[in-house]
């Protein structure tokens, strides 16, 4: 990480650059049943993903020969700054739940070679147990981990039949956003609840990109600003890329 | 981007190069009751978007002398190829439909002045009557014409006190993806299918993003093939954004 | 249709005489998936009615060599002078909508043959695009007619195995009630409001009757104002079965 | 129509005649708690109404100086020849509970005047304790009976303004049928599987008709069926009002 | 039973002594359809117990040679002092009567060799037709006696193959608490909310426990109040065994 | 009861002598956001006890004076060895999760005094990251020392305004079990899926019950049993309440 801080984006919160992740630790097994499992933290973000493995496809998929992996996101009700309603009481799912479980599923799955897999499913459960912004790119940047956790569960009992490797490579996700017109990186609650663009970017370990979703919550945004954005993203994760290798013992 | 037809790119299902949008009609009033009512059509895709006007706003906005503008979408259960139950018999909202009636919200209410809207509340539902591809691109596409009706409803009872507009300018969606390695407009549900990348992207009037959600369904994609697909959306929104004008009757 | 207009029933809302229907009209093949599909207009009144075929049957009911017919019948949120909630977001189907569900899946079955279907599903899907009165009635009307189009459709793909016609005849469905005394035909919504006794009939083409169901809305009604309103239901399905075989072609 | 057996008559399960009803019992008082109650049994059939009165009425009706009264029915798991699952573990009403608790709150309101009711509120609970056919019959006729102890009750505590009667009249229901192509009154489960019609009917105490809903399970029936099945309910309703004044004391 | 009223505890509610149970009644078969049915009363306190039978077992268990018991319990809204809310209407149940049914279900399986049932489920439905404290208890002391009635049906239909009796003991339970710093046997409703500690005691026939839940309402109770209460739980039970023997004609 | 371990009672999985406690840790402060929270340790049993203060209490206890707390318990789905489905994706709370946050509730506010408390609400959430047996327990222990910390939070803004402790002493909870005829303390889900009977006890500091729950799992148990299992229980919660002294630095 080259880029020198500089006077003028030296202004974040937390005193970081605008080009500089929040610290990220991950630190593997830190559930004793799971076959994968993580506990993610950006900054004061703090998320516990859990790789479940079970033998077996659902209905739809069997006799296939493909494997299958899902995510289910969701918050603890005191994650947050404010205590929040717990879905399950509520009886009902919030659309952002959904959302995010859907993008976190999509996300992984990128990088699986469903046929390597085998008809094994892994599902992949990302609790926040603590929220202070970029809950969903820690989730997807810890569930990549678990998984490969899960995958050498499974390979240690020759569950893994081909040559193949299940995971084609890795995957992480990181937030940008402008703000005051600045483009930023890894943005903090109360950064994001500033920002004029909030983007998110997935992508794998080799710089392709998986998923860009980029909002405008304030005034729209050119072509310029997205490439600012963009350009800090493969920067986010290019070094979480590195993280996650070397949680992984890389 | 020139749109003549290239042999290349003159495969498409339809006929229609890569760069083209399909037929797109925009019929206004389409609903006897509704204060604004769109009947969009992207091709086969057919969806009904109707603007309902309520005074007042939802009670944690009360007094602030803002308005408020939601979306709601959904599908009639014999839109697709297959039938498909209905959410209300099911007791529950999809994951899909949450998410989408999230993204129209988003979208229009970029382009909302919620001050000069005053304590008014508009609800815009978008009904799909056929689906074939794009669904959400054209929900968001009728809603804003359906949106300027229903302010213009308000206006013409004096509900619009201030002097400022209550939308601050127009705004548009689109579908792109790269299919066998070739960027198109407007996919078809044939289309979208095949599509390696699949991006939706919203754009204003004046040509800036509110939205851009790219997603690799097949390999990820790489920074130029972005590139390509955010210059054909780029293109078809400018189109669209003529024919909303027209439909307007500016 | 013989009863001139006479002074005093000429005092209906839109001009009509007691003992007129509203302008009918049967717009087949509005979708392009469905089987059979109508739009079907009673005034301003507007159902879309698509037929689903399905091969097979409900578990319960396989191996019996017998078909099965089912409806939903569904309200869009504008279709009404002011806005109703989604039933698919309270979670919960209204009492209203399961009662008009199982009312017109009683009336076409009534002129189904299951043994002579064989083990095929159609599911009737009628959903209110636009309400004025008499949803119901229209939704009963149109949704025989797509049944027509989703027998002939089997037939063609050789699916009807035997001699025996599937459907033993047809079936239509009007309004009738007591409005300020005096017996009316086919009720528009602010006749609906204001009528004494409301009664809703539905006939095969042959004019028996497959459901009566008469409510005094204020006054109980006595036998002779019962006789009074059957004869006009009468004479309105009559009509209507004319109009629904000039749609068929017959 | 004379209530004499005759050899084809005589016929039925119970060695009862055509037009005659099963054996009625009304049990005023049934709960302790409630303001009023009954048990109604119409031979096997046994239904527990409960009347809750409570002041003031639901906040659309406030200040409005009307009174309120709904219903609701249900049924015990096991009232049934096979026990059916519980609607509350199922997590929703079922189409047929909605419309036969519809059903009765129609028929009892038709004999109250919510002004002389004042703003008071009367729930209606019909439980099914035992079923064997015409449940929603006995539902209505007996909870018209605790329905006239709750406004006694009312009365006594000086809680009934006016000097009018809340309740302008009785009310009560009976079911008719065609087996085997004869006319039959009160249905007992075994009969009502084997009609070709079924019709329920509700009548006021001197004789109108609040409610009549005639269905053809098989065969379509024609105008003179429908007029045997009225007189059969008409000679029913009246027995069922002299046995509610008899249980009233009159 | 033998402690006769002295002064002091004489003065419960309904002159009771404090070791006295309130009047007891079980009436057997009363139902016409369920394969064991009781009402049973513990003073006003009115529960309608049915056990159903259904030949099998749930899939979970299909091919083990062991059959099924299970207990659900449900308050009519008009049980209570006021009304409640159908939990069905609601759309869900409640924890409380969870919680009993789970109770209900725990104290029937303590007397039931599943071996000796073989393939055979046996389903509890306990109904509160009106509440006046220890509805859980009379529950249980009902439901046991109708599941010797569905057993003895079984028996006499040849269901029961083995040489084993299905049930090995008796059930019945009681409710005792301290009120005003006096232990008291089977607490009705005014007692009840009074109560400082409150506690439910399921014995089987000889005397042993099979549940005991203890909880202090007011202050927390010691060791030797806790002895006190089952001292006269253990009273309770006892002769809750001879009711239910002579009930069952033992 | 001496704690060293004899020869028959060291065959505890684990190690331990039937009159031990696992190693309890009490880490407090584990969140940032929340007003107490704890991370408790019962052996591989781990709770996130959250306690949430919110200002005012529920509409049906304004004006009174008098505060509220209440409490949730769920449990992650991979807590467990096998992974279970969310609540929140069921859309029903079960009733184990109903009846365990239903007992927390009733065990902390065993210690409130709601004057004291004034007009406030405290919600413990009672989350549990991994399970082990004894999670309600343990969530009693960890909910009691996030209240006195919540309760602290309060006191320091002023917010208690008496003179008055809200906390009128302190409260654990702990399992006890007969494990091959053996009273055990502190079952770890290994020896509580063994366990003949299993009881939770829930004491206050200074030593009375406040809740007492004993089930047979297996054989019925007598008097002599239950006395057994209730010394080793208040031996466990001597030992629990100095663990929550030292934790609180008292």
């Amino acid at each position: 990480m080259t880029s020198s801080p500089t006077p003028e984006n030296a202004a974040r919160i937390d005193g970081r650059t605008a080009d500089r992740l929040r610290p990220v630790t991950i630190t593997r097994n830190w559930l004793d049943h799971a076959e994968g499992s993580v506990l993610v933290e950006f900054g004061r973000t703090r998320v516990l993903c859990a790789a479940s493995v079970t033998e077996g496809v659902p209905r739809w998929r069997k006799g296939s020969g493909l494997g299958w992996v899902t995510a289910e996101y969701a918050m603890l009700p005191r994650a947050t700054h404010d205590r929040s309603d717990r879905e399950s009481v509520k009886g009902r799912i919030g659309g952002r739940t959904h959302e995010i479980s859907r993008l976190i599923g999509r996300a992984v799955r990128a990088v699986v070679d469903y046929k390597a897999l085998g008809e094994n499913t892994i599902v992949l459960d990302c609790d926040v147990l603590q929220a202070d912004g970029g809950t969903r790119t820690a989730a997807i940047t810890g569930a990549y981990v678990a998984l490969e956790d899960a995958v050498s569960w499974l390979r240690e009992r020759g569950a893994i039949k081909g040559k193949h490797e299940p995971l084609t490579g890795s995957v992480c996700a990181v937030s940008v956003g402008i703000i005051d017109g600045k483009p930023m990186l890894d943005l903090c609650y109360e950064e994001d609840v500033r920002a004029e663009t909030d983007m998110n970017v997935v992508c794998t370990g080799d710089g392709k990109f998986v998923e860009v979703q980029g909002t405008a919550e304030g005034a729209p945004f050119d072509r310029a600003e997205l490439g600012s954005l963009l350009d800090l993203a493969e920067l986010g994760c290019r070094e979480l890329t590195l993280i996650q290798n070397k949680a992984l013992g890389r």
